[in-house]
């Protein structure tokens, strides 16, 4: 192998750094959980929620009541083989509603009581954010302007796919020094669930058939000619499974691979991270295959109507949690399951015992 | 027939008044919708949400924001066949947590946002709640103390049933009144999954075996044991499935009543009505069976643990919205859906269309 970039050993030493959850602070919460005043385990998931929490923080009183939404935003050479139903002009649109607090995500991330950011790594048009009511959430650190169209050759050079994580890294990082103790991943970017679904099929081996969905809307001869072009451009540009970089070049996205980034910056400052929908998902699997045990900080937030999810959380080990027939992305998910985790954690924290509330215990 | 009661004229003039909703804002309100700067219905059952709650408040602009939960609390005769793995006191004594913000639905109706209400309509103790924070909030209507063992005869008179279910429509009523928006129904009551079980074996049609399970935590012999037992109850009580409150005399529970009564509160003032769990979807049986269209208003917030459960929301045609693996009641999976609902009006009213957005369409 040739000798890594700067860059790229910057990335190693900090895929070294993030370490599995100390799985006795689970034993130790599930002990608590047991003496609540309510019949054993009676709010079932929400226990194992908290749980997992308590193990993330190393603290038996978990906190999630600071929470973020980062949504990394890209554009995708691949949209010119006619891979989505939208003009690639919605994405920069997009952003600016997101900024202007009128997107699906800002009504939600708002409800959630989540402070949303919002990064421009990679799409084709400069934003305007001047005036808007979020502009400073916005950072604009373009990896380039949109990705080659994968069905062509590699959607990135390596140094870009390196970039990409390392960005989505840097950004999440300086989020989390502000003390955020949950983050959510959130994405846009026009044409992206074909490259997610790509990275889908090459990390879990399902066919391009099973992996591919409707995304914004295809009918179903778009779906197959979308299925078809996955498949074309992996057997094009090979992408090595056992190099995740190489995935992320060969058929990714700027976007993925920050969100992968995020990722591993929760697992790096032993934060919660709530992995959304079908890209968030191809961002974890990357994150995951940089790093198998960063699933001990992932939350799966919901499963999507995109027909591939289920095969990326199986992959992953992890249930999603919430089952709403939603195909947004965007952050939406995991936005309106910040809210069920920190119910969760509350129940863990603020449930009185047996003993202290003298209820007679079976 | 014999001549009505005062009580049950009162009844039977509520339920007329319950209208079915107007299915033109549905359609209103999916135009809407489809205004919005997302792909079509991308989030899937918050917009069905949304746009019920539309038709339940005939308004294009709803609003769910003023959120409460009504917790009914019985006891049960046929706890002396030892059907619960809970001594009876502890009906009692979570009452009493609930008013000391304590129990589960303490904390989940306080992190929604929803204020609580408690009714005694039939516990066997008397409630101290004096020095509890939430003292005010609990309300004494005893029907009776406790039940009687409906596997020895009825479990109440029909006099009793009529009044169950008017006390719990009287005391939403009020409720409905201080101008909530949204009302989750909630139980407590230590053997209530039986006479719930049984309710559900008459109005479903389901065998006892399927609609029994554990409750707070019966092994699988005591589940054996209290399906029998509600087989033979009914087979000795005879319940009239076509006249509901006599279905409710003879194996139903005085907070089952109340919630019935509640749910049909909801319904006479236009406002929606957030099922729980188990229990409280056995008085939405009740409720439907007196008043069909009153599932017009409900939503079905969870699906329980409870083995039988899926078989009540089914005949109910209502789907549930999270599945989380609980099973604890008091209304605590409502109050974590209440949420998610909130989430869905929010999207409706805020989002913006894609004209006002500037967002090319497809």
């Amino acid at each position: 192998m040739t000798e890594l970039s700067a860059r790229e050993q910057e990335l190693k030493a900090i895929l070294a750094d993030i370490k599995p959850t100390d799985k006795t602070y689970v034993e130790k919460a599930r002990q608590h959980t047991a003496s609540l005043i309510l019949p054993h385990r009676a709010l079932g998931l929400l226990h194992d929620m908290a749980e997992k929490v308590a193990a993330i923080q190393e603290n038996l009183t978990p906190n999630v009541s600071k929470k973020a939404i980062y949504v990394m935003a890209g554009d995708h050479g691949v949209v010119r083989s006619g891979v989505s139903a939208y003009p690639q002009e919605v994405t920069g649109a997009m952003v600016m509603s997101f900024l202007n607090g009128q997107a699906g995500i800002s009504v939600l991330s708002r409800h959630a009581g989540a402070e949303i950011f919002v990064a421009d790594v990679g799409i084709i048009p400069d934003v305007d954010a001047k005036g808007l009511q979020n502009a400073h959430r916005l950072t604009i650190k373009k990896i380039a302007r949109g990705t080659n169209d994968m069905s062509q050759g590699p959607a990135m050079t390596r140094a870009q796919a390196v970039e990409a994580v390392m960005t989505g890294y840097e950004l999440a990082a300086a989020v989390l020094e502000q003390g955020f103790n949950v983050l959510g991943t959130g994405d846009m970017g026009i044409g992206n669930t074909t490259p997610s679904a790509a990275m889908g099929v090459v990390f879990t081996g399902q066919p391009a058939t099973q992996m591919t969905g409707p995304g914004t809307g295809l009918n179903p001869e778009g779906v197959a000619r979308k299925a078809a072009l996955i498949e074309s451009s992996i057997n094009l540009n090979k992408p090595d499974k056992s190099d995740p970089l190489d995935v992320l070049a060969k058929v990714g996205g700027f976007e993925i691979g920050a969100i992968a980034g995020s990722i591993l910056a929760a697992g790096r400052y032993k934060r919660a991270i709530m992995v959304d929908g079908f890209i968030s998902t191809a961002g974890a699997l990357l994150a995951h295959a940089l790093c198998p045990h960063i699933t001990d900080y992932m939350f799966a937030a919901h499963q999507s109507e995109e027909g591939g999810h289920k095969y990326m959380w199986q992959h992953l080990g992890l249930k999603p949690i919430l089952s709403l027939g939603m195909r947004l992305g965007e952050g939406t998910g995991g936005a309106l399951v910040m809210q069920v985790l920190e119910g969760a954690v509350k129940v863990f924290n603020e449930m009185a015992t047996f003993e202290e509330a003298n209820v007679p215990n079976k």
